[in-house]
């Protein structure tokens, strides 16, 4: 089965990351607007108990995380997908890195540009036109997320919640 | 904020349900297979604590529950919902009552019919078409529901998963 981390932002953030994924995003109907913390890993059924109690650790010894949305960026040209940024911060940071080590033996496949997605798989045309639109555009979100989540994948790519893990409040 | 509460069946009942919903469920972007324990109902951010905790003592005291899978349904002539059935039982419904009494004093719309829904908004000819095969079918899922979710609506209809509820295992 495929487990996947992520944290979900606020309502707010979420309703504004759907105007545009709705029509920008394939995966819009597949999850939820996220910030993803590790990527489709693999791992048995009979493993999951012991990711979950990992996880539950993890969340234990990591305080609640700041975050801030700056501005539509892309990650073109190494492909099209155009993004919320959510300004990097040591706390983010050290998460990513304890859910890539100890029992996690897997590696990221890209260093950790936290973002929230909202386009992909545009064409070059559409995606500079999309572009040329949204990175004019102001945005400013600050809050705290005070979860993550763990989801495992369907077979056809939707992603359901199995868990959530609540991080350390003051 | 609107809120939901849903147990997802197992992965492998929720492939066997999106075979189907992609095709005839306009949800299907919308939420993964779910069995809904408590329908949408409106709730302050500052009764969401509360709501928590209540949920949490529910969950503390609450049985593992059985969930048998038996056959296609439909809630025609009602409407044109196609359906999964989950054979009622005891410990589903005591948990339904729950949600519905204390400090949640919303009334169900419906009785209680545990279902999956597979098929929603499909014109006369298209639903006597669909469930016509479908009711044929054999279906026979039997497992066991350890937690239940509490979710939030997003502005365009998509539900979020806010906290996972962990029932009693002996």
């Amino acid at each position: 089965m495929k487990y996947g981390i992520v944290i979900f932002p606020s309502k707010r953030v979420q309703d504004f990351a759907n105007s545009y994924r709705k029509r920008y995003d394939s995966h819009y109907a597949l999850i939820p607007p996220h910030i993803t913390l590790k990527s489709a890993f693999e791992a048995d059924e009979s493993e999951i108990d012991k990711i979950v109690k990992e996880l539950q650790q993890i969340a234990a010894k990591t305080d609640v995380i700041p975050l801030k949305i700056t501005k539509f960026s892309s990650f073109y040209p190494v492909n099209n997908v155009i993004y919320l940024k959510v300004e990097p911060n040591e706390a983010l940071q050290q998460l990513r890195e304890k859910l890539y080590s100890g029992i996690f033996t897997d590696h990221p496949e890209y260093a950790f540009v936290p973002h929230i997605t909202i386009g992909r798989d545009l064409s070059d045309g559409e995606y500079f036109d999309v572009y040329g639109q949204l990175k004019m555009q102001t945005v400013r979100f600050e809050e705290t997320a005070d979860r993550f989540h763990l989801l495992y994948q369907l077979e056809d790519g939707a992603w359901t919640v199995y868990e959530t893990f609540h991080l350390r409040k003051d």
